[in-house]
């Protein structure tokens, strides 16, 4: 597991893929920043959009689908509204059945690491709830293969 | 009032400031598409992006500050995550104290109107969260001036 | 369409259905009130509550379901987390496939109503997102006529 | 650290604080269950009302505020609007200006816990959003002690 010092060293080089959103008026709690749960949306949808248009995801049909398993999520510093994010992801460690995201949030034109996730992710059959004996589907894997980064995934 | 049809024959063309918008994954509800309530996140944060960059509101900070009388949406056809949106903006009425905005979303690279929506705004004194006497401040009404589309507002 | 003053006097009594809910820390902006976009996840939230205990909709699955046409809202008065929001609902129309709620945004042990809404509902079948030539089904109207608040419907 | 086994048994009275959270329409998404972002919407907001109604927090004046260094959350199993959920709290541990919170997501009136989430804040100087030199003030202190559960800080 990286340390606190190793991730707020993050950069955007550390990341394969990376997308822009635009914050929103209501991102912003009673102290004036982003608040904390709306990072998660963003990993959250950086992740998907990956899944959707790199590894053939069609979440309201897909025979495989993610369910969520764990989060984790370190806070350095904040950002707020009506500022730029940029989300960076990408692979820590893939199994048969989930994978480990690791997801960093940059404010556009600004260099340090304001916060970064860790997410597992467990593909299910959409019948059963369950992981598929076989694990996820070959468009799944090749599509996530291309996350992972080499020398990164052992030792975090 | 606007008619119904008016406002579907909308164009990007009709409107001076245009923000893109990446759609985040909890937008879509469970028709998996997004859910019109986003709409409203989505007006407020386009709007409220041109106070802060062009009319010098700070939201934490400035002696006047806008609140929200009244919020009207038409919706003519949906638009789902991971999609891009493209908000636009004017203003139809310039009054002492309030504006009467128009909000149209659109989805980038394509060409109708997705939804319509006018917002007023009442701005008032923080202190006393009354309209001032004077209404509303000079870099509030310059900005906002920009928006007015000549011959539109008189219609609207 | 009633009138601003009409609207402001409403009381929970002129509204059949009501339930409670809690505000959430995320839902005041950083003027320490709740967010108008916020509002509508409730009334939203409110009407489904309805269709789904009361006139049979299942939105993964039904034949047919409901999508927005327009929404209409006036603010009145403010409501802050952690306060506890009570939602009342009724029907001022019921059309062939299309219905007009109202809804009324109360604070908890407070007398006056905070805001009030207005939202149409389009019934379609979810094979065609149309409306079926026959209308909405029997558990739907059904369920919406026991909203219907006698001498009400016209004036509205 | 408790183990995901140890979490995933954890019922109601292992909480000395429980809120009810009616869930909203928006909460749930593509797959028809509650999005797990929105399960911090919930944790963060049990614990600003505790804050709130029982430590003197003012979010818009208090000299001393919390904000989030980090969030973690194991999701067991699946809740759907319009069910209540009811969000359980307790703290593990008490530090000079940090606390570490547990929160558990239950579904009212099923038994099994469906989330935990472990949420540490640290108290900051409004002024300076640097932890004051003598740490969190007596009212943050004496209402979070309340919260302690006696032999169960030290193993986790």
């Amino acid at each position: 597991m990286a340390s606190t010092n190793e991730l707020k060293s993050r950069t955007r080089g550390d990341y394969p893929y990376l997308l822009e959103y635009r914050t929103r008026w209501a991102d912003n709690d009673m102290y004036d920043h982003m608040n904390n749960s709306i990072y998660n949306f963003l990993f959250d949808s950086v992740i998907n959009t990956y899944l959707i248009e790199h590894c053939g995801l069609d979440p309201p049909t897909s025979a495989q689908h993610p369910l969520m398993a764990h989060t984790h999520s370190d806070y350095f510093s904040a950002i707020s509204f009506p500022k730029v994010a940029e989300l960076c992801l990408r692979v820590n460690k893939l199994g048969k059945s989930s994978v480990t995201y690791e997801v960093g949030l940059f404010e556009k034109n600004i260099d340090g690491v304001k916060a970064v996730g860790k997410f597992v992710h467990v593909f299910v059959d959409r019948a059963t709830l369950r992981p598929n004996i076989k694990g996820m589907n070959d468009a799944l894997r090749k599509g996530l293969e291309k996350l992972v980064v080499p020398g990164i995934s052992s030792k975090l």
